[in-house]
């Protein structure tokens, strides 16, 4: 679906970013963009916190010490960090770097701080995508449901997600997340369409310059 | 596919213009873009030049003398105009205003000076994509088997060709016709992408405002 084989050498690669608030359902997204969309990477971040029910190591997060993230931090290995429920998250760098200059699309989950971030470091290849739920009462259910925080956790996240969802003017594309089906749909239509943008072709295409 | 039911009395429509050298298969598109994309309507264009082979009277366009084409530009009745090989075509203004106002999408099929005219009128609501042959030899190839041209109106067509597919950097999107499907499928993905854009979901969306 890509047409990479007129451009691939001289495209640069774009950084997707998925947002949105807690309970939104935006790790299911990002985890079934691996197999959904073609020639797309996952960017895989950084977590001081500890795995959830069933989170793999270097699959979900790289689980890392308090100490080690601020070494790697420290060193500018990371393009972007944040705190978020007493925990460090960060995006290591290098992938990003090498995605770009080689021609090929990651997709990023972070936190609105953390997008900031990585959408200064590279404006030019950054797209950002914010993902909502239909409503306040179904993202509080989906909280709820997902059973991994007590009451006044989930009421910390409730309040937090308020906030949160105003956000979604600062990014490109707004998903409205009601099946994930549909919105796995339009992420794809969204990475294919942006790699159809003339702007992101400028840069040594010319089939047509005879 | 698309969240209409969120937004559809106050998101605003889209014009997605369609422009291409003679021959790139842009009509072909345009014409399949109607059954293949969901919510979206073709603007039938007027000329003054005769119905080729299996042309139908207001669906591949509306056929007028230039009479009457003078007159509808006259009273303000185009968004757009322009010569062609000796014939006039034009875009009707009363559907574009419509399916903006109303929050439908709109394809148009049109050349580079009418999209220009286009963008200029409705800088918002255009989008631009532009559909490009894979090669040259290609477009020749093309031009010949549709056998409506003697050989020096292929020869003119050509010329001008090479001239117009400089103008794709103009454009919002490119497309590289190669396969039919897979144009189709980019010409879905960029429609869908651009109905998530958040830009254009500012006006009166305010699910989480409470």
């Amino acid at each position: 679906m890509s047409i990479s084989q007129h451009h691939e050498p001289h495209r640069r690669g774009i950084i997707f970013i998925l947002s949105a608030p807690s309970g939104a359902g935006k790790t299911t997204l990002w985890r079934r963009a691996l197999t959904a969309i073609d020639e797309l990477d996952l960017s895989v971040s950084l977590t001081t916190r500890g795995p959830r029910g069933g989170e793999v190591e270097g699959v979900d997060h790289h689980f890392v010490s308090e100490e080690e993230f601020k070494a790697r931090w420290a060193r500018g290995e990371l393009a972007e960090h944040a705190r978020h429920f007493g925990a460090s998250y960060g995006t290591p760098r290098g992938p990003l770097d090498r995605a770009v200059r080689e021609g090929r699309d990651i997709l990023l989950e972070i936190d609105i701080s953390g997008a900031k971030q990585i959408r200064e470091k590279y404006p030019r290849d950054a797209v950002g995508i914010f993902v909502l739920p239909p409503s306040f009462e179904d993202l509080e259910e989906r909280l709820r449901h997902r059973g991994t925080e007590d009451e006044p956790g989930i009421q910390r996240r409730l309040i937090r997600a308020r906030e949160e969802a105003r956000e979604w003017t600062a990014y490109d594309f707004l998903i409205i997340n009601a099946e994930v089906d549909r919105s796995i749909a339009q992420l794809q239509a969204i990475v294919l369409a942006e790699r159809l943008r003339a702007a992101r072709q400028r840069e040594g295409f010319a089939p047509w310059k005879s």
